[in-house]
């Protein structure tokens, strides 16, 4: 008998019941492409609507744009994209395997060099005489890879252009007309969700380096004279925030924001997000804090355009500990001054009485990540069979609707029942196979109600609720159950 | 004085806004892309969401999945993709220009081309003595270009893949996957929103043939034996569809469903769906019926894969006349049968006892068209101020809350109020410029609610509703504002 993990069994689920499988996977599939079934899509475009909420809620002059992701290569020369955006590369001289140099050294010297330079990098591999980790042969000399789809655009007089490799770009290039159509007014946030695409060297972990994924990203818009503020600072200035500074990377301290701001030297305007986005973990997403930390990035290890960089990490076995699932980055005036040079068109705002460039924060969430991550955390056992106690807000449909039998009319009255609640909820009817099954069939996919009409329902009008995880059955009257249904997601 | 007429002045309120523009447009643009800003997106989401409910509420077992826009080669050669989704193509001699030869022809004989063989075009251009519409050169022989965006993945050993041309093909090669997902039972049917590419020749007309655009598609599986039936057939047989045959292409025929399946003799399981596009423009979407119609496409107009072909048409100043925005398309067994030979696994359902690959009507919408359509269709002007009367279900914002002043606490009031409605609606906040400023600044943009809190909203604790049609401002109490703005969307 094969015992499968706890990863496996996961796994398992998503591919057998619908969530998310390898795209192509009748032709072999492709490596770092996902596709997502019926189930994971209603569980992604859940957790986007809650990251909508939650995010956009923060501010009156917080909005989503939805942009195209193929984009001209002058806005990717200007971000420096096109110099800046690569990996480095090293291929084996003996049996040509290519592997990121930086995870060849990971693996064999058990130490992080994400971000190292290329010299660093050859001197790591002299230094330590690593070898191509297939033949043991002589590794050649590490180069960079740009990481970026090109595509040519017109099928003659062509035009270089590439698949975005972050959504970020289009909020820039758009900001000075969407400050025209709001309010003129400062801060502004700008989101996106949508895909992005890295030609990865090697993609791995199933969906955690994928080449192409959804991001959800809000850029903040602001004055840099005012970082050191916030207008709802003091909501949060004693939260505590979980941190693994540069400075302490053994072990998370406990830091309110007050301190923070304090000691780190973190700008408020940046605590202020960095507090937002652990409370959504903890206060939406319902993520025990312990299994989450903020991790600071060093100037060697964050990306070209960041002033500070800090990720946003989960612990899960998929990712073999510690992964990013979201981070903040304080970007500066990086972006928008280089368009700004590069197109010829000024990006200075008049606000406060002066003219400047504003300055941006960064909140990214990978949301294919995320979604992996929740299903393995909340997945769980229980009499030997697997269910998925995720939040409701996130569990692919609010309810399932069943006939205890399929005569008696039992199952003309169910479908009336479906049918009614379907205008409200995330529904699914089913009304095969013994109602056990039925119960276990949602409860390994997370349906956290399921309605059950019986020969009582046909006397007297009820229904029985039966819970996920309580696994009580109250009888309910049909006439009520809309405002019950509402009522338990309201208080989950 | 420059007079804008329609197109002009709803294009500019598009760019002006926030709704819609070109990619890029600080470096000048890029043909055939386009941006959608934080109006746009809001009601792009919108309409995107009642279609989901409309559609996959038409069947228990229809539902969404979503899937990477990349795919392998492998893929589109067995849809036929990479033989026959080519554009005919013609080269100036003398002075290179590039055009679509069936485009040249239509413009300069003012006739419809479109899918005729390069034989027949080089035949027509001859015969007509058609010159270069640039320079009165003469034209070279027609060539196939192919319209996909070839994309190379791996940085080494390069795999050959392809921007998707539809989103279609992500269902077929899921089809399998999610039967055995679901209930095995038919019909199913599996839905995509999201991008899809065609590297056209000439972008033209805005948003009506771009090279990055949004498909909104349902692929219905069915069993062919069970063609001529619907199990909802008797609610439609008697509704009258606007069709244009091939057999009457010079006027309208308005027939009940069971003419069309009689007398046409289109399948009831085809015209129930034709049925369906209808009544999404006319109840939900608001459209006349003398705006729309069906429009036959003949065998040589018709894509490859389609045994039927009616595209559904809706009338705009922006379209010349009428212009694709929706079709339904008979597949009938060609894409699964295709990939079942070129992936050699089977795509044979076992039901209804028997053994079978099924066939497939899909349903496509172009969302970025419809749109367009929408906002140019519904453009008004009102004491010579431009008015977007869009069905308010499709307006960007639900409803704007104003403070009648920005002082005596009603800003303070007026930001409780907006707090509060903004956890059930898409609401924005106001406080610029003199009152009648922000309700024609509302109008314009559509939304059909504007709340404005006064100084009696102090004493009473009531507000006024404005509505955007019939400008009348009733008092409401703020306690039933919800249930009222809840009751008014409800009744449109």
């Amino acid at each position: 008998m094969i015992v499968l993990d706890r990863v496996d069994k996961v796994e398992s689920i998503m591919k057998r019941r619908g969530f998310i499988w390898q795209s192509a996977d009748i032709y072999g599939g492709l490596a770092g492409f996902y596709d997502y079934g019926h189930l994971g899509t209603l569980m992604k475009r859940k957790f986007e609507n809650l990251w909508r909420k939650f995010f956009l809620g923060l501010d009156s002059n917080f909005f989503e744009i939805s942009t195209s992701v193929i984009l001209p290569e002058d806005v990717l020369k200007a971000s420096g994209h096109f110099d800046h955006f690569t990996d480095p590369v090293t291929k084996c001289k003996k049996c040509n395997f290519v592997e990121r140099a930086d995870q060849i050294l990971e693996k064999q010297l058990n130490e992080k060099f994400e971000g190292l330079s290329k010299e660093d990098l050859n001197e790591l591999i002299r230094k330590h005489n690593i070898k191509c980790p297939k033949c043991g042969g002589e590794l050649g000399e590490v180069s960079e890879i740009n990481l970026m789809f090109p595509v040519e655009i017109g099928p003659y007089s062509k035009i270089k252009g590439y698949l975005r490799p972050e959504t970020a770009q289009s909020s820039y290039i758009n900001f000075v007309r969407e400050f025209n159509a709001l309010r003129k007014k400062l801060p502004m946030g700008l989101a996106i969700v949508g895909k992005a695409f890295r030609n990865e060297i090697s993609p791995r972990q199933g969906v955690y380096r994928m080449r192409e994924f959804t991001q959800a990203e809000l850029q903040i818009f602001f004055n840099p004279e005012k970082a050191d503020e916030h207008k709802d600072w003091e909501d949060i200035m004693d939260y505590k925030l979980r941190l693994m500074s540069v400075s302490s990377r053994d072990k998370v301290r406990e830091m309110s924001c007050e301190e923070a701001n304090k000691e780190l030297e973190l700008p408020k305007f940046y605590v202020f997000h960095m507090a937002q986005i652990q409370k959504f973990y903890i206060d939406i997403l319902k993520i025990p804090k312990e299994k989450i930390r903020f991790f600071e990035l060093s100037k060697e290890e964050r990306a070209f355009y960041n002033k500070l960089h800090w990720d946003f990490e989960l612990e899960t076995e998929g990712f073999n500990g510690f992964g990013e699932v979201a981070a903040i980055h304080y970007r500066t005036d990086h972006d928008l001054k280089l368009h700004q040079k590069f197109s010829g068109k000024s990006q200075e705002v008049f606000y406060d009485e002066e003219k400047f460039i504003p300055h941006v924060i960064e909140i990214t969430f990978g949301i294919d990540r995320n979604i992996y991550a929740l299903l393995e955390f909340f997945y769980g056992e229980r009499d030997d069979k697997s269910v998925l106690f995720l939040p409701p807000k996130i569990a692919p449909f609010d309810c399932a609707v069943f006939p205890l039998v399929k005569k008696d009319g039992l199952d003309k009255k169910a479908f009336e029942v479906y049918n009614k609640l379907r205008k409200y909820f995330v529904c699914f009817y089913d009304d095969s196979g013994s109602i056990g099954r039925r119960y276990a069939r949602q409860d390994e996919i997370g349906t956290p109600l399921c309605i059950t009409i019986d020969s009582d329902t046909l006397k007297d009008n009820t229904v029985t609720i039966r819970d996920r995880d309580t696994k009580k059955q109250p009888r309910v009257k049909i006439g009520e159950l809309k405002d019950k249904i509402e009522q338990f997601f309201e208080n989950t």
